[in-house]
């Protein structure tokens, strides 16, 4: 399969939707991001990585980090955290507290901000440095050490934190966070601020679809886990969108508001794109685009 | 692939959970079923049908008649349908109104009772006749003329049907319905009450396993269609329980509260189980055991 | 207290205020009526009544006439109904149907829609004849024998019931409606259109200043439920903007979508206004304006 | 009037209702209240007080601080806080957040919590010290310089306070808040852990009854803003029983889970009751079954 054809088709085809949508505007240092900036790499299982456009340009992961954390939890501390989050798609905006209230301060999914904040509640936990665990995870999978946290924009999530610390006290108000509500904000608001490239991330990413395993041939995750990592991501992955992401694209992916996407082909590669420009649900338009190219292409859906 | 010797594997293994859950009882007619009846059967892409248990034994379709219902909508009437019901996972319980108020009558997936009731009024506006137009197909892809309607269950669901009517009034004065609401309900009533065995069940659903084309060779559904039709079965398929039900199985799959269950997997099979035990989301209690083991024995999860 | 004096000045008052807000439109029927139209009657407890404006001018009753329907089942049936209504105010535009679904079928209070098919439901069971015992109390208090329906109204509120019959069915579905729906619907509908003057209305409703006794001496209600009646109508007449009108206005008071409010000063005299044009909430601007300045100049508010 | 008389009799009214309900238990500093205990005490507007029971006893005003911070704030502010709080009822328990998300971030009323956190925080901005301002107010109109804040239940609150910080945040988010939320939060917890008896309640609360005017003569709010406290006091201030209260109270009133509440008979007085059992809804049993025997027994309900 020769990926960088299939890639540059791609990048031809969605051209057009390159600066389509809205820049993520909830804090400033995410504001100045460049809408007409477009990334995608694809890594495969064996280990080649290639890509197009600004592929090697780091930019901000956001909730992309969300699926390295459940990995990370779910690797460190088994079945544990299904205690403290369920399962199932939102079917509300991210970050609501209706369905938070309805359900005593259990989120719906690890995805949701609610879920993230459990997921790095127990992360932290468990390693003690819930951040730190994250960073070195992805250095050592993306070979890249100069992977990093982005501090003006970790300091930009805290200053316009304020929903996030209201739905972190509500769950303590439940019982559902071990730690001080604000150590867990940090570390959350830490990860989401890391920057990396799509190059870094379909590396990082690609565990997932090597069934569990590493870079370096060890397992991070049973098969079985590593499955039911995917199914969260087709199911929760993509906000409030799941559904469409899953009618067009047909593959696990999550996305974050910095414009990035990880996208999984079970077995075969992982997919990362980026473009800041967002849709009205929270999604890249031209990396959504990109990936539903990119499937209907190669035929690689899991459906 | 030797499905018949899987299949009683998975009939062994799963055997303690025959007779577990509940048996549904919205409608005196379902109420009779007897808990300890389990039935499962495999059709292949290429022909052959196997099953164990009481795989010919017919049963009352239920939900799971929502997706031939999709399909035929689609296979003749293209993209229109989804002007008028989304793509989306509810996030709530399989009948809310909550949802559909708060989106204007606009039912979330074609898999609620609400969005049903749209594709059948769709389907009735189409064909002429909605309830003729499933039965016909479900015939001919099964090959058994004797699948039928179930009138008793049909008058049932009719005389308890205060809440299906309720929703459909209410997306009328949406302006969502387009045929006299009393006419949907009924189509929609015996739709439901078809009643057919897993063997004739996964030969009907086969069309999705095989992309689109239907027993005759004949093409139903575009590849793109049928893979779409995949997508929304894995993401709404099986009520509030449609997160878990990718986490354990990991198949597309539509559930009925008659006890059944469809599942399809892309390019090789689909299943048909059913045992009428239901879990407190409607779903069958030894029907997604089976799943879940069938799809851990043969690796094919589409994760 | 010389009445005709004080309504001339509110009249003068509240001038520019008429022909604000819309005329209500969900039925082709009410979309015809002059904006420009008010009246204003004042019937006092011991019988004389005056008016300004166009206070002889019959209108359509619309919601006012929930509190008649309360109070004719209360009398008829005494505390039976509290089972199957509750007494608070709802929080929620007034035909919601998300508070419904989680109360299970029990609406909040007598005064929104599906609270009102309750008691219309019950004032058929004892009746016999709801909308007829309406229109009969009517005439009866009123003195006027013209006091009639409006068939125009009615059969255009039928023609566009929709959201009314899913109330109805889902209260069905929760087995809080004991006749047929369509008939519970039929007089519901039949006693909304019922058309009478701001003189008619302040008569008829003059009871419930009379803690109350009727206008022939006979007692309806008891002092006790007619303080009662009276609270609801505070807490709850006004749909959501029942905090709005206790702050301004300081009565009991029932609006309806015709611009029609019947307001009570207990133990002194019953007020009725109509004004076509509403506010955003459905309460007639100019209506609530004269009530606001009825009560300033007169020091009557109940606070 | 004999007011001691009349207390006397409705003590023995409702001697068998002492002791019902449950003491709040949401912090440990108000689960060892005595659920035996019961007073009640009458303060004229022409200045005489008089009770029964336990009514010189101290106990934690809770909720009851909410009305004497929004008369403070209105008295010192004017209309403006209207733009940052509404003034209808909640019809939901009395501190959901699904109301407030709904809303963007502007409470219901001033009685619930987060409405009150915004009261209390606009009093913190205009007079740099809300939870003083109230104290003063609290001694100069009781003439007890022993009433204070009881620092156990303060900390307690504080401690158990992830809730109320929840809703702060949440409205910070929304940018409805002024001051820092930690600080808010503490004048807030404070407000409510104000220490003091049905005596010195029914004192400080007769502003209310004399239309504004304070116990010096001096005023601290218009005629017109009186009237008007009281309005929200009826239809706001029991959490969601305020339909119930008015149904069967029948008076402006305001209540707190510590057991008390305060209801004004405008123009004639202000009465305070404490007993600790509290029904489902957390008013006081006792108490709610005191004030409905005082206007049976006097006639004295506002409709």
């Amino acid at each position: 399969m020769d990926y960088h054809a299939i890639l540059e088709h791609v990048l031809a085809d969605i051209e057009p939707e390159i600066g389509c949508g809205r820049v993520a505007d909830y804090i400033p240092a995410l504001r100045s991001a460049d809408p007409d900036r477009f990334g995608m790499a694809v890594a495969d299982v064996d280990g080649p990585v290639t890509g197009v456009g600004d592929w090697e340009a780091p930019f901000s992961m956001q909730s992309v980090s969300k699926v390295f954390a459940l990995a990370l939890v779910i690797a460190a501390d088994g079945e544990q955290v299904w205690q403290r989050v369920g399962r199932e798609p939102s079917g509300n905006p991210f970050n609501s507290l209706v369905q938070l209230e309805h359900e005593r301060g259990i989120p719906r999914n690890p995805f949701i901000n609610a879920g993230a904040l459990v997921v790095t509640d127990r992360l932290l936990s468990v390693t003690g440095d819930a951040r730190g665990a994250m960073l070195d995870f992805l250095r050592a999978e993306s070979g890249n050490p100069a992977v990093d946290f982005d501090p003006v924009v970790a300091n930009s999530e805290a200053e316009h934190g304020a929903r996030n610390a209201a739905l972190g006290y509500f769950m303590a108000s439940h019982d559902n966070v071990e730690n001080p509500v604000p150590q867990v904000l940090e570390h959350y608001f830490w990860q989401c601020a890391i920057a990396m490239s799509c190059r870094d991330l379909a590396l990082a990413g690609c565990f997932l679809a090597r069934h569990g395993v590493r870079a370096d041939g060890s397992r991070l995750l049973t098969r079985s886990d590593a499955k039911r990592v995917n199914a969260i991501m087709l199911t929760c992955g993509t906000y409030d969108a799941a559904g469409e992401f899953a009618y067009r694209v047909g593959l696990p992916g999550k996305s974050g508001v910095g414009g990035g996407i990880l996208a999984i082909v079970p077995g075969r590669c992982a997919l990362a794109v980026w473009s800041p420009g967002l849709d009205a649900r929270g999604n890249s338009v031209a990396g959504v685009a990109a990936l539903d190219r990119f499937t209907t292409r190669t035929g690689w859906s899991v459906f």
